[in-house]
Formats: structure tokens, C-alpha cells, sequence
């Protein structure tokens, strides 16, 4: 290579879209960078070229979205940067999970054969396909009948978006389905085996959503037989037993997969990993003690330990989940962004986007000048932040919004703000939640999407966690994850990295602004939290159920209004 | 006269206006109106022509305003109709109240004196003016530990928005003004004053806003001289003792007066009277067992009994209050109507306001008609109706709004139905209080502004208290109860009426359509109103005091911020 600069590929399968980004190995400089909006996008009403209706929780997508993907983005990146395939060492992909696609043996969707892309249990169903959460109710009743160890890991409950209970709603609404499906895989995987010919199962989807762990497996066949006994052997017939960790050659980029590309054949492509926990490292959360927020339509918190604790609410603790040899918590809100986004679209008054069209800036620049220019508790709101349910501490998704203090001279900026502290005094919930199991977290490092953007919401963050943010640099941190995961795949002697830390030290990068806490407004959100929590505590644990019976007497009516 | 019809003019004095009627005695038919806006306002910022800043809790009015209300008004009313002064009767004028105006002898305004216009407190203290909260809450707990029997009357409690925290207020944060006050005087009876140059204190603003009853007078001088040893004589110092009964004539329009309003002097001028109270008989509510329910600003709850009972959280108690001969209950919503204001005003989103735009209606009728396309509960929201505080039954000043249930998919329809709703909960809450407290009541006969016009808010009310709601038919009930009673102040011998009842009987009608319940949405509602009852006893009865304590902690940033 004599001295050549040597490059890795990133692929990021989000929801909406697919970004690629091609990395120099030896500073995590972005050389070029594509995204590509899926055709088919989020699929909730009818399947692709056809009249048959889907019910109304799912989401599904269309497999061939995620190859046109790959066609469509890595050829820019070569082309833009003009360097040699030569240069490049390896290929890592990232992806949305649980995302499940049943296959035939060689890894054919089913949704693209003739005689089953009529059946929408066939297609894949996207990680927000929410039609089988009776199917996790009863799943998590049978693990607390039966004791299971594994639910302490995942706080108590298995959610409806996780890899069972969207198998178990195949194997119950189409045996059809079930029963062609050879296998029954992650996209991560799923996208993996595109690239090299080879079936693997990695270790951060297995262990975060599908019950695996290191130190116990699967959960045992009388578990899944419990469900039915024909699904007792549910691993073996449609999985595999064998995890791959994280990091690791999983194969080489076959000549087919390298053709759709423009690549050439042989590059090493890494085992696949989970879209949000491929961003960690790429935050500089390589080590015990930090904890990488991930501020998005929701907010994701992923904490590194050198021990494993029982931390209650969390979304899953998987060991060697994120870095091997380390633990790694992941917590949630299930709404985060998508309050703001919520709040621009159906209550910000035509005078204020009057206002920012003649002042020519756009509405959330003027909600945010308008709500920064508030003290801290101006406003005498408080808000719970449960637009989207509760994932963490609470995990119930059956609870929703509040907002208290309202009087005649509420502003529409006051009610935003409130919204704003209410998702970061959720964060904060998180945060002493670990630090009270006993998880020490020294550092908080942030990285995301549109909130990032959100200066007033950092300094919030700031104010209310009462530590120092720093913010990730690169924009793509998802993508450079995967870019540096194969890096770590193709290894020291090709002029890779020999562990997912060495990579962080030198390719993932911190801005240099940081955002601080100052004193007085520490002490005023330490008032208005203890308020959150209060209202948290007395609705979050069934003082008053309000929120459920009114989610219930909503749904009986819309039910009745359907028929 | 020979067979000239007879008129009698009523005049309005609202919260952001005056209206002036010309009425037909005979039956009561409007031969002219007309409205005026006060220029200023309510005043809440800054004192008129200054840059001096009121307090947080402030609202003030400025007394040119009333005066420019009648010349603009009542000159109309005589061009518009071409009838001879002659024929006019008598003059009835009615007020919000508590509205307190310190004056001097001769009953000019301190704030239209260049020497006192400065100071805030020399201004006509508007009814919704709430920063005498603090007094109130010292008085009532002083007419507490001296077991003050008057406190049963009004709820256990005295308001804030009532006479003597005012009075109290000057008192303690002005003795300039307090001293200079000659008088300290109702705007109704000092608009009376203004007509005719004599002073009087009515019976309804005395038995409502300042602990008077027929039985027991006013309380006692030790109880004012245990507020301050000064405050003793403040009675026979600002006020006067001699209380005067509705409908009668106080005295005859003075030259000055007739020329403002382009009458004939000499013409019999009726007692003052609030606005709320002379609304009651103008809706026909002139006998025992009927509630008249006036939906404004604020919604207000009268109730007529033959007999004297304790009923909890009322506004008053007050024998002849509104009829003579009967016992007249208030109960009241601090805030009604308003909420409706506040949310077109900062919650309607564009996108709204273009759609009404284009169909070339209001923004109101879009949102009735969007919100009434919803069923009961289909929402899944509940609302607390206390954005301006709750008067009864929990008599608090300090509390505030709530919303619970928001999602991501709630439209800004459901958050209006929902506001509408809650305030129906609250007179549900009301109706409830008189029912359990043994006072009957057969009929509800609603009256009031601008809700009056939103059908769904009336249908809300029938399936909510689930009896058939009646509407008053004229559109100004209170200038109608003002023109009322200024027919009985001129009495039988000049065509004008020896009693309300018979005024009532003959110039008070109803619309022919009624509000029926129906028994699908009757149940839904008991649903809703039982989860509305949760959160208002929850909130209300200080399980949780979160709205108090966030608004000291709001009063005392606003405090720091303007230092």
C-alpha cells in the first residue's frame, strides 16, 4: 500500500433512509458521504403493488430498498473521493432492530417470492411494527410464571418491538410463513449474509433484543414450548445457536455484493451490529464510566461498566454488547424529538410563523430564541414527558403526556420549554437510576439528530444533570461506528485496529464546545425536578391509573367508531 | 304619555366593554344597543401614558374609560331608534365587581389626579386583579380564629377578588393613597354616583364582594382593627354603613350625566347591581329552584331558594341579593370562556388559520366544528379548568391548569374540546355542591357572551349534568336585567313595574330550542367527570400543592428579574 491513505466504509440503515460514509482508518476524517431515502419509505398501509391491508400498529418495509441502498450510495462515495478501491480495508454495516426478516435457506425474503408476497407476515417488520404487543404481554407473563432470570436484564418486561414476540405473531397468523421460513433473521444479519455470502448472528441484536446472553444462551426450549410446543426448537429450526461478538471478519465482500457497490471482491466485511449502539464508540464511549445520549425522535442512553449491576427500567444490559469485555446498559424514552416535533405542527400559533417569516428564520429558531430568553421555572410549568409512552425507568407504553400550571398569560414558548425540560428531566430519572444501582457514569457524552441542534436543549441537559455535556463530533455517528468496527474487523496488519477502543482513540472525535451548568439554575431545575418526580412517581406507579383508563376509553370508542 | 311606548335603558359595564340597551318596558323587546370597547383595556403591564410596571397578579382599568362608554354608547341608542327622551323611564346599570375605585369626596377617581396617577394602587382595581391573594388568605384565616360566622356565607373562604383584600391592599402597600381615598367605593355604585351625585352601596355588591348580610351588617370593627389597629373605622371612614335594595331609585340623572349620554336630566336612576346578578332575572330566574348559569369570561352559577343552606365553596350567600324576598347563591368558575380565548390565541396552529382562511370561516367555528366531529373520549384527554384559578368549590386563587393525556397523535381540536369539557366538568362539580347540600334545583337556564354561541360547549353541558339546558334568548341578559330594574325603579305609577318578578314575567324569554342529553354520551361523560373529580381532589385538596409551589417559585423569579 506504500504509504497510500487506507479507508473503511460505513453503512447506516436508519428508518427512513440509508447513509454511507467512507472514513480514513487513521483519524476518522469523512472523505465522502451519501444518504439515500428508502422508495418504499415506512410501509403502515397497504402492501407494496397490492390493495391487501395491513392492521393498524404495523410497519414494515421492502428488502429490495435496503440493496437499492447499497447500489445507490457506496458508487458516490468512490466516485466523490476519487480514491482506489485498494484503499479501502473494510465494510461495516449498521442497522434498525429489531427489524425481522424471514428468509428462505440462501437468504431470499419471502416478501420477494411470488407465492408468499401476497401474506404480510412475509415482509420485513421494521423495529416500530407494534402489532404484536399482545404477544409481548403474554411473553413477559409466561418469563415472570416461570421465574426467568433473563427479564431482570431487560427490567422486568420484553418489549413488543423485540425479535420474539414479532416470531411468535408469524408463527400464530401464517403458518404459512412460519413454515416456509428457513431462517428468521435480524436485517443486521440479514444485510451481512448480502454482503459475504455468510449467516451469522451478532452479538449486540442477539443480546438486545432477542434474550440472548453471554453467560446464560437463549432461553431454554421449555420456554419457547411454553409459548407453543411447536415452538420449542425455535432457535434451532429458524436461527442460529452460534453468536458472533462485535468486530469481528465475519467474511469477505463476495463478487456479487462488490458489483452492486462498485467495489472490488475480498474487503472485509464486519460482523453487523444495531444502529444506536454502533454510535457509542464512534462518541468516544469506548470505556467504564461514560454514558453516550443519543438525542433523536427518542433519546437512547448507553452506559459502559466494567461490573454487572441490577440497574431497574432498563431497556436490556448485555455483556460484550457494545464493547467487548465491557457491560452495556441501554436505557430509553420512547419520546424525545418527536415532543418538539409534536409542538411545531399542532400548536404553534400562525402569528409566531408569521413572525419568523418575516424575520426570515424558521420557526424553531424562533421558538428556541423566544424560550431561551425564560429563567428557568418563568413559565410555572411542568410537564411529564410520556407523549410516546414511558420506556425507562417505567416501561409502560400505555402512559402518555401531561402538562400542569397552565394560567391565562401561558405563552406557546413557555408550554415548548417545558417540553424541552420534560424530556431532560426524563433523561435525569435515568441517569439517577444508574447512579443509585451502584453504575458509576463520570462523563456524559451526547450525539444525535435534529435536538442536537438545539442549543437551549443542551444547556438544559447541562443545568439539570448538573454535569459538563460534551457533544460528538461527526455528524454520521452511527455511520462512523460501523466504519470503525471494520476497521477493528480488518485488523492491525491491514492498517486496521486491534480492538474497538484503539479505533475510538484515534478515529472518534469530541467538538470542542462544551455546555456547563451554572449554579443558580442547578438549584432552580433541582425544584422543578422534585416536582417531575412527584407527578412521575404518582402516575408513573398507579396512584392514579388516569392515564390508562383514559387510553382504554379512547380506544373502546375509536373501536366502535371503526365498526 | 298616551300610549306612548315606555323604555328603560340598561347599561353593562363588562370586563372589556360596555354595552348599552334601549328596552321596550312592555316586553322587554331591544329597541337599540351598542357596545364599546374600553380603550385601555385591562390594563396588566404598565400603568397608562407610564413606564411604570405593575405586579405579576395585576389588573387595573382606567375610569375615563367607563365614562366614554356611556357617551359612546347611550347617544346612539337615541339616534338609532328616533324615540323621544321622553319615553325613557329610568336608567339601570350593572358592573363586575369586586371593582374598587379609591376616590375623594366628590367621587373623582386619586387616578385621574395628576398627584396620585403614579401610584398603581390609586387605579381602579379591576374583579380579576389577584395580587391580594396573600390578604385574602390572612383574612380568611383571621375570620377563622375569631370564628367569624360570616365565613359560612361565602365557602369558607374570602376571595382575593373581592373588596376588602383590596382595601386591605392599598392599606398596606400605599398609605399615600389609602389616606388620600375619601371613599373606597364599587365601580357599580360609583357609576351610579357619576349619574346622579349621590352615593350609595348597593346590596348585591355589599352582600357578594363585602361581608354584608341583612342579619348581621357588616363584621365588626375588631375584626378590621385585628388586620391593623388603623384599619378599625374603615367602614365609617372610606365606606358608608347604609346599605341600599335593588330596584330602587337612588336618584335622577343629574344635567351633567344627561348631557354626557344625550338624555334628559331628572330621569329615575336604579340601584347598582353586578353584571353576573343582573343577568339572573333577565333569564327568567326569578323564582326558587331555577340556576342560571352565565357563561362569559368567567362562568357564574345563581341559584334562587326560599330557605337559608350551608352550601360549601360558594362565592355567597346573600338574602335579597339578586331578587328581594329570596335567598340568591353564587357560585362562580374563575375562569370560563377565557380558556377558549387563551387557546385561539397561543395554541391555534397555522396551518388552522389558513384552512379557515380559505373556507371563509372563523377560526372558532372550524375548531367547533372539527372538535364537535369528535365523540366524547375519543381525545383520551382530561383538562383541570383553572387557568385563572378555581372560585368554587375549592375557593383557590392559586391554582392553575392541567391537561393530561397527550400523544403524539392529539390534534389541536382534542386539546380545545377538552378545555371545553372542563369547564363544564367544573359546573358539574358546582351543581353537584348545591344538589348534596340540599338545595334544589329543577331547571337550568344558561345566559352569558360568546360561549353562548358554541353549540357543542351547550351540548357538552346537557349530556354532562344530563338535564335539559334552556337559553335565555336575549343577547345582553345583564343590560336586559339592568333596564329591569331601572322599570321597577321608576315603578307601576311611571309604566314601569312594582317587583323583579313581574319585570321578569314580562320582559324575560326564552329561546324555543333546549339542549337535550343523550343517554350514550351521558355514560362516556360519567367516565370522564369521574377522572376529572380524581385529579380535582387530588390537585385541589392539597394532596399535591405542585401548582402552588411552582407559582411562589415563578412569582419569585419574577421578582428577581425585575430588581
Amino acid at each position: 500500500m506504500s504509504g497510500k491513505k487506507l479507508y473503511s466504509i460505513g453503512i447506516d440503515f436508519g428508518t427512513e433512509s440509508a447513509r454511507a460514509i467512507l472514513v480514513d482508518v487513521s483519524n476518522g476524517t469523512i472523505a465522502a458521504a451519501s444518504v439515500n431515502h428508502y422508495a418504499h419509505g415506512v410501509i403502515t398501509n397497504k402492501l407494496p403493488g397490492s390493495d391487501i391491508e395491513l392492521g393498524p400498529d404495523w410497519a414494515i418495509q421492502h428488502p429490495q430498498d435496503y440493496i437499492n441502498a447499497l447500489k445507490r450510495t457506496v458508487p458516490k462515495l468512490i466516485n466523490e473521493s476519487q480514491i482506489s478501491p485498494e484503499q479501502i480495508i473494510g465494510v461495516g454495516i449498521d442497522f434498525t432492530g429489531s427489524t425481522v426478516i424471514p428468509t428462505t435457506s440462501d437468504g431470499t425474503p419471502l416478501a420477494l417470492i411470488e407465492e408468499f408476497k401476497d401474506d404480510p407476515h412475509a415482509w420485513p417488520k421494521l423495529w416500530k411494527h407494534h402489532a404484536a404487543q399482545e404477544k409481548a404481554n403474554r411473553l413477559t407473563q409466561l418469563a415472570i410464571d416461570r421465574f426467568e432470570t433473563f427479564l431482570d436484564r431487560y427490567g422486568g418486561k420484553i418489549n413488543a418491538e423485540w425479535f420474539f414476540p414479532k416470531v411468535w405473531e408469524i408463527f400464530d397468523e401464517s403458518s404459512t410463513i412460519y413454515n416456509a421460513a428457513d431462517r428468521i433473521i435480524e436485517a443486521s444479519d440479514w444485510m451481512v449474509w448480502q454482503l459475504t455470502g455468510v449467516e451469522t448472528r451478532n452479538l449486540c441484536a442477539a443480546g438486545y433484543k432477542a434474550l440472548w446472553s453471554k453467560s446464560e444462551g437463549f432461553p431454554l426450549e421449555t420456554f419457547f414450548g411454553a409459548m407453543d410446543p411447536n415452538l420449542s426448537d425455535v432457535i434451532d429450526d429458524k436461527m442460529k445457536r452460534e453468536i458472533t461478538p462485535l468486530g469481528q471478519q465475519v467474511g469477505e465482500l463476495t463478487e456479487k455484493a462488490a458489483k452492486w457497490m462498485k467495489l472490488v471482491p475480498g474487503i472485509p466485511v464486519a460482523t453487523g451490529i444495531l444502529d444506536g449502539h454502533a454510535a457509542v464508540p464512534a462518541a468516544t464511549v469506548a470505556e467504564a464510566g461514560k454514558m453516550a445520549v443519543i438525542l433523536g425522535t427518542s433519546f437512547v442512553h448507553m452506559v459502559l461498566s466494567n461490573k454487572e449491576y441490577r440497574v431497574p427500567g432498563m431497556c436490556g444490559m448485555v455483556e460484550d454488547g457494545i464493547i467487548p469485555g465491557l457491560f452495556s446498559y441501554e436505557a430509553g424514552q420512547s419520546g424525545g424529538g418527536d415532543h418538539f416535533s409534536w409542538f411545531m405542527h399542532n400548536a404553534v400559533p400562525g402569528a409566531y410563523e408569521r413572525e419568523a417569516r418575516r424575520r426570515k428564520i424558521d420557526v424553531f429558531t424562533l421558538l428556541e430564541e423566544k424560550a431561551a430568553a425564560l429563567e428557568p421555572a418563568e413559565s410555572g410549568l411542568v410537564a411529564l414527558d410520556w407523549w410516546n409512552g414511558n420506556r425507562s425507568i417505567l416501561v409502560d407504553g400505555d402512559l402518555n403526556g401531561l402538562i400542569l400550571g397552565y394560567t391565562l398569560k401561558t405563552k406557546p414558548e413557555e408550554i415548548y420549554r417545558s417540553l424541552l425540560e420534560a424530556t431532560i428531566f426524563g433523561t435525569r430519572k435515568i441517569f439517577e437510576t444508574f447512579i443509585a444501582s451502584g453504575v458509576p457514569i463520570n462523563e456524559i457524552i451526547v450525539t444525535g439528530g435534529g435536538p442536537l441542534k438545539n442549543n437551549l436543549l443542551l444547556n438544559i441537559l447541562a443545568n439539570v444533570t448538573r454535569m459538563e455535556i460534551k457533544i460528538a463530533d461527526s455528524e454520521y455517528t452511527s455511520a462512523l461506528g460501523s466504519a470503525m468496527y471494520a476497521a477493528v474487523a480488518a485488523g492491525e496488519n491491514r492498517g486496521g485496529y486491534a480492538t474497538i477502543q484503539d479505533a475510538s482513540k484515534k478515529m472518534a472525535h469530541l467538538k470542542s464546545k462544551t455546555y456547563i451548568p451554572n449554579n443558580n439554575d442547578k438549584k432552580t431545575y433541582n425544584r422543578l425536578y422534585s416536582e417531575y418526580t412527584l407527578l412521575h412517581d404518582y402516575f408513573g406507579y398507579g396512584h392514579n391509573n388516569a392515564m390508562k383508563r383514559l387510553k382504554n376509553l379512547r380506544d373502546s370508542i375509536l373501536e366502535k367508531k371503526r365498526r
